[in-house]
């Protein structure tokens, strides 16, 4: 028996365009002599489909789509995933489910157990889960079908045991012969290596082969890296398909495949490619075709151009740079250096007349004010104007250029260098910005030296430098890093060896500096736990540790 | 034995002032003679907390607080709602717990088993459920004891039967004499009488008393209404808190009221209160105190001014006119008649100069470009730059004064009349702006007559009217009703007898405007569905009416 696994990249919500291309892998499949051929996670909707799933007409359509996908399965039979109403008399009105096609018709359906409710998961908003695991009776084979966090039910993958259920134990002990895994995991910095030893670990525990299909593409915030493939029964890789892009992957079980040595990518080059898959996703999938963005002679801006003139081609990317009164001369010949490198549209608009304006319409109001970050923020603001306009007139969609560390802190203007339709960097901390500039410059130097090198500024008044304002980044993203992502308390970073009044300060721009990310553009992420969907807090707060009063 | 209803107003996350008033009602309660004191949900932490639940110094800080006000429960016994540790070996960290505190101790903790996860609710992400019913035995009465969702269970509360346990049915089975629901349940239009008629029936149903005491004030998009209230065996309301106000509401067991008459507040008045409160609570609890808006001379900013000036006072709104050169006289004088009406600041800064500069510097970039929507885009940032602006000087909180009708549809300027820290009107249709226009003028007329009266404008080009782009509000509203709160599909909505074309563009601009909405201000949430934390829709999708292709 052959199987394939199909690892396709579809729009959520695109119903006709997904069923379309998984009629077209199901007939390449057939071509290619598989008799079953396995597609991602609810690959009929796109993941996540969030709302979308509680529209009544949204799950009917699926299904008519399902039953035309059936029509195809003649000699090769699939399994695609999609959701599916739930029959029961008492629960949630959906369940994530995988429908087994072959011989033109819809043979069976399985549910999935275990749904993911952290991070950027919402499964329990929507589905039932499954009352107990089922087989999968194929070619005389018994298959265990799971999907994604079935096989997930790990003690050590979540701080703590969620689940009761052990989804491989009970196949394993129903007398499965291989392990089939549907997925939609999204790309997470070292999600990789995780997923391969826990997979690994998983065959040899139950000593069962796996065939895992991931989807591949961004869906807004979430890219997901592909990375399908297989391991016999002693945990041993045997086959892989492509990481950030469409593959079709045939496997010959009469004649399996023996161990596959990976070439592992570094950690920069994976940011750099999911950015840049996510990028072109997010555009393509909006209906977009060009991009613009300001270029400040930084660094954020730079890596973002370099960046989006490799997902969309340098020919689609334009770069503005509006320089002020406070604007270097050699931020300005950097910006300029940089787009004649990369290839790009450049335009300049020095912002002195506008800026000038609003200055004087202020005038009477401020009339014995000192100045502050107020006319710090106008200069951001006209620039968010200008580049908005653009994209109006032009059609382009504006990328927002700034990073985590600055994001987390607040130390950006909203609707203005905030102003756009994707931040494409803000899940990465400002330390790894520079590591992705010297990756982006690894075969010549598109970003020019010098914008690596000179100290970081907003040149937002004479003289400025992000240091006056910000402890030094690589200490600031060692803070954020626990405050963030592992969620420590002030007590235990400095416990870990960080200045006191450093970290609470550092602690109280995040909190106060909520209600800017909520207003943020969508961004691409990269980390464990980034801004956005999967980190939800309340903007009207005080929390501060409790002390009896 | 008397029974205390403490209906507070927490703030989300400030356990230290949360434990002050719980404090003070415990106090207040014991010198009233009551032997228990009942407060909301998550009293300690506010509700809702989101994402700091996820902080384990969070939850450590609300255990202590916990134990501190133990201590203050001499004379009279307390049930206080707070986040606990789940202490299980697998499952989710946390329960949504009500503990209850006598002779200074921590007598015993609940568990709250129905966890919401829809609309704006996401309690599966973080607790873990009772495993069962049980019952506190208090000064020789059995009280059943539930949280908030605990008594929804109803099969006609939901579109289906979410739940398998009913909690009342295990209760009453249980020998319980009354029951007791703390309770997080916030305002939309019509659940009030919906949250009676419910209870009532269930007392009726189980033949128990129910003391009910809910949160109430703003926190965040939410407002929460009080109305906490005792119902007898029978179903006959008996007691009844204050709405929109913090309340200490008494009953004595062994002398019961008798049946009380409610007075019902009419829809506008209602939705007036929730916004009024919604608002000042927004304001107090981000650490602001005095708020600015733009003033069209429209509708929408009036009645935002209107309800801004009741809400915090008149002297702590500025209204700024900021004319353009489309703008009417009649707009202007309007705007200043409203000002002068409400008694707010009042502040006049034309936008020509501003304006006609963006328009100077884009000019070399829009050679041979015809004007668009661009055009009009520009003058509305201009307008949000001046009003972030006097924000930034005077510490002013924005807000915005879109309604829900044009925030569906994408009438309004991202970073232009969409900047600003609240969108007050934001789940208000168009029609019901009319209405609450209509009720504000109840005593005497603060918002000028033209003002209602005149066809509504956005005068971003000559001569222009809202229903030059749009269906008139009426229909408009109607459709978005039935595609936004009712979820149904363009068939449905033209069976029903509207206009196919005027339907499906409808439906166009509401999918393709949701990145807008996801980076508009927080709004207050006054219907079943609001744009906002409760409709979680991708951007990147391409949603259609499947057909075979």
């Amino acid at each position: 028996m052959k199987i394939a696994l199909a690892q396709i990249n579809p729009t959520v919500g695109d119903i006709i365009a997904n069923t379309a291309a998984i009629r077209q892998f199901i007939d390449q499949a057939a071509r290619d002599g598989a008799q079953l051929v396995i597609f991602p996670e609810l690959a009929l909707s796109g993941y996540p489909p969030k709302d979308l799933l509680l529209k009544p007409q949204f799950i009917d359509d699926c299904q008519s789509a399902l039953a035309d996908l059936a029509q195809c399965c003649t000699d090769c039979a699939a399994l695609v995933g999609l959701p599916c109403r739930h029959q029961g008399q008492t629960g949630r009105d959906l369940h994530n489910a995988v429908a087994l096609l072959n011989h033109q018709k819809i043979e069976s359906v399985y549910y999935k157990l275990l749904l993911p409710t952290y991070d950027v998961f919402d499964e329990s908003r929507y589905f039932e889960p499954a009352r107990s695991q089922q087989i999968v009776n194929f070619h005389g084979k018994k298959l265990g079908l799971t999907i994604c966090e079935d096989i997930w039910a790990q003690p050590h993958v979540h701080s703590r045991d969620l689940y009761e259920t052990k989804p491989l134990a009970d196949l394993a002990a129903t007398g499965a012969e291989m392990v089939i895994n549907v997925s939609a995991s999204p790309f997470v910095l070292g999600k990789h290596d995780f997923r391969r030893e826990l997979f690994s670990r998983q065959c040899r525990e139950y000593q069962l082969p796996l065939f895992y299909v991931n989807q591949v593409g961004g869906n807004d915030e979430l890219i997901f890296d592909g990375n399908s493939c297989a391991f016999d029964s002693t945990g041993t890789l045997i086959a892989q398909a492509k990481d950030f892009t469409e593959d079709l992957l045939i496997i010959d079980l009469d004649n399996p495949p023996s161990s596959r040595c990976e070439s592992p990518r570094r950690d920069t080059e994976s940011i750099q490619q999911a950015l840049v898959l996510g990028l072109r996703d997010y555009v393509r999938k909006c209906g977009f075709k060009t991009v613009v963005l300001g270029l400040s002679g930084g660094i954020d801006s730079a890596v973002t151009a370099a960046l989006a003139a490799q997902a969309l081609g340098a020919e689609n990317v334009t770069g503005v740079a509006m320089p002020s009164r406070y604007s270097s001369d050699h931020s300005l010949a950097d910006a300029e250096q940089l787009a004649k490198n990369l290839g790009i549209g450049y335009l300049t608009i020095p912002i002195e007349p506008a800026h000038a304006a609003l200055e004087n319409l202020l005038a009477p109001a401020f009339a014995d004010c000192s100045p502050d970050i107020t006319e710090e923020n106008l200069q951001a603001r006209v620039r968010g104007n200008l580049l908005m306009a653009l994209s109006n007139k032009f059609n382009h969609l504006v990328l927002t250029t700034g990073n985590k560390s600055e994001l987390a802190v607040g130390y950006c203007t909203l609707y203005g260098d905030m102003a756009g339709g994707l931040a494409l960097i803000s899940d990465v901390p400002k330390t790894m910005v520079y590591q992705l500039a010297r990756q982006i410059n690894h075969d010549r130097e598109l970003i020019p030296e010098s914008t690596i090198t000179k100290p970081p500024s907003a040149e937002l008044r004479p003289d400025q430098l992000d240091q006056d304002s910000l402890p030094p980044y690589d200490k600031l993203d060692e803070i954020l890093q626990r405050y963030v992502e592992q969620e420590q308390s002030a007590a235990q970073i400095t416990t870990a060896g960080f200045d006191p009044q450093t970290t609470r300060r550092v602690i109280n721009l995040v909190d106060r500096n909520e209600y800017k990310r909520q207003q943020a553009a969508p961004g691409l992420k990269v980390t464990s736990r980034a801004f956005g969907f999967g980190r939800r807090l309340p903007i009207a707060q005080n929390y501060q540790p409790y002390k009896k009063t």
